[in-house]
């Protein structure tokens, strides 16, 4: 009963790319990687981890063998701490002791942590080969579009990276049927976040159908994805490098990347920090005149079972400093994507610290037993 | 008695840049940046090294800073061995640490690998940033036109790398009287190789002018500059990303890049590699048909006092090897660039081993006392 997978494309002019996304997919990639234009000739390199490794990398490799390419494999050590320049160079290493020149892809099979190493390295090598994203997370619908690749520096999270698009996304939803609930709630903070800035009504549809996604049904979670990434697609068409309107995609990621540097990176999900980052930018929505937007906010994101508050230990004045090194100062002013209602968001580069610190701390105590 | 600098456009759409070539720009710095859009509110980082830096940096940081920029720098050792991913590291961690922002420019105030070095920081920093050159090397003004910017691989030359086009190139041709004459020599030979590729006339006006250009004559060194960086600007400007057209420039470097490999990074400047990669390219054109070619083309390369000749220690095999691991073997055929005449070149894939086995032993015994 698969259904008929669905295509989306990006688009971005000759970087344009595909998204598809359905049932059964791997055992079909090499076509898929054929009709993206990814030639045979040169041997691939599949970048994954041990978690989507062992379920999945079998599969693909026989799929693309049977088809006629030659795919070797890395595989990494699952997590955050991967996405490091040590890492990075070992994959380096690995490509050009195999071989791999300009006519080679680097595949991307895992979540966005891969896709962000995977893609640096396809970003990089040579000074850019073929990139295509095999994405087996929720939350990677919203990394395998955009371009945006990168690794760590221990300083602050994706100091080091490019644009680099893929060639395309293969997106089989069969693969999430393996992820931890932790993980699959984490994926959909990032889907409500894309209607939380752009569509009201499909943030309203995760509520109404977060039974079904935390359940993994199969349609349910395409739809999502689709949509997801289609609302992506449209924002980063318009804006591929991030002047300005890209930057709504980063609600809650200020707050977020310094919850997930000043906790240490893997005691919050990047999904769960950003929930808590999307509830604080609501705070601050209200603060500025959106009656109501906090608690409409937390509603959606509590129906997916998301984290809202801040516990006590993590300190205020360390979140400060990391958001202060956080890429999206602009010349040290600190700019917030702050919602002004569901799926409506400004870019404001007027809240002042006291106004983030204040938030801050009424996450903290909300988050205390009463 | 200054002349007005000359200056030149790369075209490149929307990333299209100026050239300015003169004397006495260094001092005229902040100018030439705001022009060129840089703004003032963010910290710029200068990257330097040892040669360049205590001659040139007090200089340029005055005449940015008197011009209302706040002005870091960072010097690295000179040399081959800086273009390494801990260097890369390093300036990463300090432009972090330094408060960079993505206003930020890097400058490159230096040689051909201060520019690969400081355009990968730039490139790579928060995804891409400013970048502007500031060559103090003939060499240089071949790198500073194309974007390509990279580190080496212990196991390849400039294997990590990005395309990341500078918003400016300063080139002040006083910075070239310090010299040594074994440095201007070798940037010589990549003024010549634009001559041989594209412009006879200009190759003879080389060879010409030999004199002159050795001892380092202002008028003639920017006439020449200008004349290399207008011919490398009009191939990249058909050809940006090296789809086809732009190997061209790659004349004399794949087996360049192997002596520098086989023979320890240092022992031959990277003029002098490619001098001798040109030489053997020559050998080829004649042998495929191209009469005299030979002969014409060392004396365009002796007239600069290049070397043209390979010593006899440096092993065949060892050479074959390395040019295996080429970026420019595309699914593992052997692509040299070879002349049909003086001024005029081809991509050949069809070119077997055993005749550059065989011109490589010609360039041995060339260079054998008789």
């Amino acid at each position: 009963m698969a259904e008929t997978p669905k295509t989306l494309t990006v688009e971005l002019g000759e970087r344009s790319y595909p998204i598809v996304i359905g049932e059964g997919l791997l055992a079909n990639a090499a076509e898929y990687l054929r009709l993206a234009g990814v030639p045979d000739k040169s041997p691939l390199l599949i970048v994954t981890d041990d978690n989507a490794g062992p379920l999945y990398l079998a599969k693909l490799t026989e799929a693309l063998t049977a088809g006629g390419y030659r795919a070797l494999s890395a595989v990494v050590p699952h997590g955050e701490p991967s996405k490091s320049l040590d890492v990075y160079n070992d994959l380096i290493t690995r490509a050009i002791e195999e071989g791999l020149d300009r006519s080679s892809a680097i595949l991307a099979l895992g979540g966005g942590v891969i896709g962000d190493l995977a893609g640096f390295v396809a970003g990089t090598y040579m000074r850019g080969i073929r990139f295509v994203q095999v994405p087996t997370t929720i939350l990677a619908h919203d990394s395998s579009v955009g371009g945006k690749v990168a690794v760590n520096h221990p300083l602050a999270k994706n100091m080091i990276g490019v644009f680099h698009q893929p060639e395309l996304v293969l997106y089989d939803v069969e693969t999430l049927k393996s992820l931890p609930p932790r993980e699959v709630r984490a994926g959909l903070a990032e889907m409500v976040k894309h209607g939380l800035i752009w569509d009201k009504a499909f943030a309203e549809w995760c509520r109404a159908n977060a039974g079904r996604l935390l359940a993994l049904d199969s349609e349910a979670l395409a739809y999502g994805l689709e949509q997801g990434c289609a609302i992506k697609a449209r924002i980063v068409s318009r804006d591929e490098r991030e002047n300005d309107l890209r930057a709504i995609l980063n609600l809650g990621h200020t707050l977020g990347h310094a919850i997930e540097a000043v906790a240490g990176y893997g005691r919050f999900l990047h999904g769960e920090a950003i929930s808590i980052g999307m509830a604080a930018a609501a705070l601050i929505g209200e603060e500025r005149g959106a009656a109501g937007l906090h608690a409409e906010t937390v509603s959606m994101l509590e129906a997916l079972e998301l984290p809202v508050t801040l516990p006590a230990d993590i300190g205020t004045e360390a979140l400060m400093d990391a958001m202060q090194r956080d890429k999206k100062f602009r010349e040290g002013r600190m700019i917030f994507i702050v919602p002004l209602a569901v799926g409506r968001v400004e870019i404001a580069s007027d809240v002042d610290a006291d106004t983030v610190r204040s938030v801050i701390e009424r996450l903290k105590r909300s988050g205390e037993p009463s």
